[in-house]
């Protein structure tokens, strides 16, 4: 018996909630479980940096980035998208964030007795159609089916493989001087599952945003690959989770500034509503870059350049004059004052993604 | 509307038993929503065979092998092993019998709310153990809880990279005149879940066969590659699903024989008993072997210096004298008649696997 479970007995949702249990759980559960030399294929990366994906080296500069994730978002169909095209993205996102082009995908689906096929056909054509645009392949999968009563709906695990040619973006790469870019609005996802969880979301007038970043970061890569040091997708957890992990991994202090983070009136007020900090809700069409702060300028008129015109600088990257201060992160508010954000914690929202 | 929404409205048991349903379904709703130039990335394999595992070149004669599997079995702890075990046995045999070194693996991982932390961390380390036996790397994965009532326990969703430098041993290479090799008793984990299921698992004294395949391939691999054909692990749907699917896929007849396939009395007493063919029962810790005539009793051998004593011959494939005959699999029982053997189909058993 060791002190886990001395402290949890049972599973909790904000384990599963993407913020500081899940990470406590994965760290003590498993990566503590595993020898350090099968934390990675030698010569790259895994459980040592938990990034977006894993890289395995395959050649001189070259590396396969490989990502799984499962889907368990409820209402199956929601404002702006459903299951099948989150998890393409998802899956897309995550090797776009490591600087990798996504090749292909392998779907493992669950779905419960008793599904309707024409809604499941929609699913599977959504997550399809959303590979299609994409050019990315769907190489194999597998289907499984659980009796009625022992699933609720239908769950996706998206596996997806990409190919680094050059420098991979790793997290840990994340350094002192760096400006954070967001690409987009933040937090529209969370927002709309959550409002169509509580069935308030005709007033809400928010749609989830997800949608793959291929757009974006393929081009934004072949030009700026090099001065792109740090990126990554804030999704379960939001804004907040992903500062408080890079700052967490590179012993920084990241300082970011509340006004310059684009948030929708709407969606601001319903996290105020609901006593929730928008920057923790999930976003899954949004990259959060960390660059060389020479470049910052230009790479965020590239963006917009791309059409991408909310994306803005809104924050900087710090060595933390005093030691203790390493991995915070700082927002300073509208109304002029600094105050530390802490991962998020606690019970998000369940099945947000 | 097409076909098969008329044909199938709602999601049935038997489209996840791993059968004939289940083929039809992925063939008509996956497959073929998928254009042809994304079944696969170029140069490798993917939906076009639908094999244990896709294939992605990454140089000269070498390949990159992926697989996802969904783990849904129950009980989750059974006579012989358990989820975590399960999950990382199929994974690692999926790429080996494509001929690949098992490199990597990541899981996703859905448990349901108010699970206990002691029950999950059995499973975890029952997983990572697996792996670590086998030197294979846990790279990455995702964590995820559903509230209490909308998942039955915990769910693994199992993702592997393994290394194919040579030849990759894939399904549509069996050919007319190999014979067909078992490398141990058939069915024992089909049997052993059935029993628990019905909890008459104590008189039937069996138990899951549930195993990495390494020690057995990897040496296989190394000594005969260019003679093995085919390889496959006979999981849901089992022998009779694995080399009609062969015979389908190669156009060939297979024919075997009841009398040589190594069954144990109890797991033939059982499904008879059942109804169920013993056949059609999953193993998780046996493969197929497809190989060149001429080498077939020097494997036959080596298999047996390598431990698995039980292995044998089983059966042979045949050009088909009729073309209407092609993609038949032929069972020469122990009586002396010959019978058709077809492709399981309707629900063998939930949650198997």
């Amino acid at each position: 018996m060791t002190w886990y479970i001395r402290l949890w007995k049972y599973i909790t949702l904000a384990h599963g909630a993407g913020g500081k249990e899940t990470e406590e759980l994965v760290r003590n559960l498993i990566v503590q479980s595993v020898p350090p030399e099968l934390w990675k294929v030698k010569g790259g990366t895994g459980l040592d940096i938990l990034d977006d994906a894993a890289l395995i080296p395959v050649g001189e500069n070259r590396y396969i980035a490989v990502t799984v994730d499962t889907y368990t978002v409820k209402p199956l169909f929601f404002p702006g998208g459903d299951l099948g095209r989150l998890a393409a993205s998802g899956t897309i996102n995550d090797l776009l964030m490591v600087g990798a082009r996504p090749l292909a995908v392998l779907d493992g689906v669950v779905v419960e007795e008793g599904f309707p096929v024409e809604d499941f056909k929609k699913i599977m054509d959504s997550f399809i159609n959303t590979l299609k645009e994409e050019g990315v392949a769907l190489i194999g999968g597998d289907f499984k089916v659980m009796p009625k009563g022992q699933l609720d709906g239908v769950v996706i695990a998206s596996m997806g493989i990409g190919l680094v040619e050059g420098r991979p973006i790793v997290d840990t790469e994340v350094r002192p001087g760096d400006k954070i870019i967001v690409s987009g609005y933040l937090g529209d996802h969370g927002a709309a599952i959550l409002a169509a969880q509580q069935a308030i979301g005709a007033e809400m007038k928010v749609e989830s945003d997800v949608k793959p970043l291929t757009r974006l970061m393929l081009p934004l890569l072949e030009k700026h690959r090099e001065s792109i040091h740090g990126a990554g997708d804030p999704t379960r957890g939001g804004l907040s989770m992903l500062l408080n992990d890079w700052a967490e991994k590179t012993k920084t202090v990241i300082v970011f500034e509340e006004e310059k983070v684009p948030v929708r009136p709407q969606v601001r007020e319903y996290a105020e509503m609901l006593g929730v900090d928008p920057f923790s809700l999930a976003s899954e069409g949004v990259a959060v870059l960390a660059v060389e702060p020479s470049k910052a300028q230009e790479i965020l008129e590239y963006i917009h350049s791309l059409g991408f015109r909310d994306a803005a600088i809104v924050g900087q990257v710090y060595e933390p004059k005093d030691p203790r201060h390493a991995g915070r992160v700082l927002l300073k508010s509208m109304a002029g004052g600094v105050r530390i954000l802490e991962p998020p914690s606690g019970e998000i929202v369940p099945r947000i993604c």
